[in-house]
């Protein structure tokens, strides 16, 4: 080691967990009552500068344990980085992590440790766009096609996207960028809202929400799908009665279906004109997806938030088996899988929609779509991003919706930082919510 | 509960890891220095019989206390079930594990989270064979075709396998299965090796343990390639001089290779007529498979030590991907997947020919592939189990390998228990190895 050179000096982890379950949010045909948590890990170095990186995994609840200590796996690989190094070329950790050979038996790139790695992956973004004074978005946009090639891991992607071809697409995307980095400071990136349409809630609610989406400026609303085809029938109808005919309704079955009954289900509800179908059948189903797209056209098929890694998404795309392709700031290996994906989205055409809600995915996301939207595919034709109305009070700096659209970060970072006090509140078991609330319990459990 | 009923009582877990790297032992082209490795599980019961119920996770070393901490995850659902029903009806408990919402959101059905039910689930299988006083290959062949159906998880592959045509392959399967019986526990089911193969041996080792190996009665030996061209050119033709024209040799890439260079490499080590190419890419790559076999054919294409569920799989065959599928015992969600699996390989008509070496995975495997010989696919024609000489003596019921064959193992059980030596020994950090091992090191650190 080179003494005064600033390195890693601790990765540390916590165990946070929302108590959603209790209000049905987040409902839907496969999670009836999801506890939104976040397997949350702080990098910091000893540079004196105090900055540091935040990143986490989105879990709904149990094994949120399981994923923290999948992270603490990790430590070794990261203690010691010297700062400089890893934020000038992040790949560098990215394919230590995914290729520790030992560790890779576990996935390989996939699961629970595949989303450590992203974790991990995406907190060295948040550190070294904090260090470069920029927003995530803007670090991406300004970067030199060759640096973002190169942070790019091509294997097993490299029959449907070699390195020449995603430079020439990067440096497609530079033409135009300044203006549209522009223009997206000034309007924002389209959204839409899942908010109405949770499996949980009543007709009323459904209805009164996304009467409020129109309000709120928002041109598509999603519904959940998948549990019962008459209560589907009616809170479509619902739904399309209550936004008329110009908004777009999404339909999200969240795995339910195999792939026949994906197709009745989606027919059934074709009279009510849904944009897409998302989520038909089981994220592995490549072929699946593939013959469930040639049955429900028009309807649109949409995948992505449970798509383990790039090589699924290669093979999404190179079977057409998906006309809307939805990433997810924390399901992969962060960043750099995430700038695969998108590159792949870009050569095969495929609008790029992002899964967000949870907790933070809404903040991490946008990045991606902004960056995409400013020098990559160049357009936000058909490309929204979801947006769910919970949880963002616990960022230090929470997303921004302005008529329907998400407003461009401009705090250095990834938005990835959590508030100390919620950090404090929400760990588990031993924040003061838990604590409280294990109290209350015994104490029921007395009476 | 009803006073009573024996139950679940305790779900014990052990990080068991051997200092395999120390040898070579296992030594391929993506995995140079594995510590064979095993989160292990043990059931207990108070039905005061002294029967428990054993099962692990494989892994190659670091992350092995991740997999523990998934299985620790899992003990809610399990502690406090009925022995008898749990035994009866061992779907019970794997649906209930695949399908707890919050868990399936680490998965889904993959990774660590997955490998973990399969654990919980092989060692409920373990007692349920264990109880009926039969070792589990003839529990599953004695079983009603209806029950063995009932045990099958159709959800995303009723596309490909329904349930009508499951049972329609279980009852084809009874015909004969009698005599096969008898066949079976006469001349064992075949196998073949792969200990002269790992990449880590010299030629002179290599050429040695070839010959070594047909004169132990083996028809097919397997050799790892796939880090240096000219080495494997090398290496097979000393291997094929060693055994002569007469006997095949697999060779296998772990996943080494992106398409182009799986097709290239596999054409290059053409002449010394390979019988199947392993794990030429990703497993994940469904599509990448099926190109490859295109290409390279006469040589056969294998995969599934790493494919991570019966999606996957009814992919692989539905694409024509495959020649050769490779099951693996501890890798999905225990035996009730690995019966969907052999249904779908039945029903697509290509030869199982299961992965194992590592830690028990021979114990285990063995049991399925009889089964599969004896009441379902009927015939072992083109089917080898694989075997690897080591660390079978840390089980208490260990593979016998008479003239290159398995014998059939006669104690009741899936062959899943580890001696209780070997667990005190090995436990990690705290056994008597690792104990003294890192008291060796602290003394040559301190030197």
């Amino acid at each position: 080691m080179t003494a005064g050179v600033p390195r890693i000096t601790a990765v540390d982890t916590y165990d946070i967990r929302f108590p959603t379950s209790r209000e049905l949010d987040g409902s839907d045909a496969m999670n009836p009552d999801p506890d939104y948590s976040a397997a949350y890990v702080v990098l910091r170095t000893d540079a004196g500068d105090g900055r540091e990186g935040h990143g986490f995994t989105f879990t709904i609840g149990r094994g949120n344990d399981v994923q923290v200590s999948a992270i603490e796996a990790l430590r070794s690989h990261v203690i010691g980085r010297p700062v400089d190094e890893l934020c000038a070329d992040p790949s560098s950790l990215s394919s230590d992590l995914s290729g520790d050979s030992q560790l890779r038996w576990l996935g390989p790139e996939k699961g629970v440790m595949h989303m450590a790695i992203g974790a991990v992956v995406n907190a060295v973004w948040d550190l070294a766009a904090r260090r470069a004074g920029k927003p995530l978005w803007q670090l991406l946009a300004d970067a030199e096609p060759e640096w973002l090639a190169s942070q790019v891991d091509y294997r097993y992607i490299a029959d449907a996207l070699t390195p020449d071809e995603a430079l020439a697409l990067l440096k497609r995307g530079r033409d135009g960028a300044a203006q549209r980095a522009v223009r997206l400071c000034a309007t924002g990136y389209p959204g839409y809202t899942t908010s109405p349409g949770w499996l949980g809630y009543s007709d009323e609610k459904l209805t009164r929400l996304a009467g409020q989406a129109v309000t709120d400026g928002f041109t598509q609303i999603k519904l959940k799908v998948g549990a019962d085809l008459q209560d589907d029938i009616r809170r479509c109808r619902a739904a399309r009665a209550a936004v008329g005919d110009g908004i777009r309704i999404a339909i999200d079955a969240n795995q339910r279906w195999n792939v026949d009954e994906a197709v009745e289900w989606s027919r059934a509800l074709a009279e009510f004109n849904p944009y897409w179908i998302e989520e038909p059948t089981s994220p592995d189903d490549i072929l699946g997806h593939a013959a469930i797209r040639q049955a429900v056209a028009p309807i649109k098929v949409a995948t992505g938030e449970h798509v383990q890694n790039r090589i699924v998404f290669k093979q999404l795309l190179q079977a057409g088996a998906i006309d809307v392709l939805q990433i997810d700031a924390a399901r992969v290996g962060g960043v750099n899988e995430n700038l695969a994906i998108l590159l792949l989205a870009a050569k095969y055409g495929v609008p790029v929609c992002p899964h967000a809600g949870g907790v933070g995915l809404c903040e991490l996301v946008q990045h991606l779509s902004m960056f995409d939207y400013v020098a990559l595919s160049g357009t936000t034709d058909d490309r929204v991003i979801e947006y769910v109305d919970h949880l963002h009070e616990h960022f230090v700096d929470p997303v921004r919706i302005v008529h329907g659209h998400y407003a461009a970060p401009a705090a250095p970072g990834f938005s990835a930082q959590m508030r100390q006090e919620s950090l404090d509140t929400y760990r588990y078991p031993g924040g003061a919510f838990w604590a409280a609330d294990g109290a209350a319990r015994e104490e029921k459990a007395g009476a």
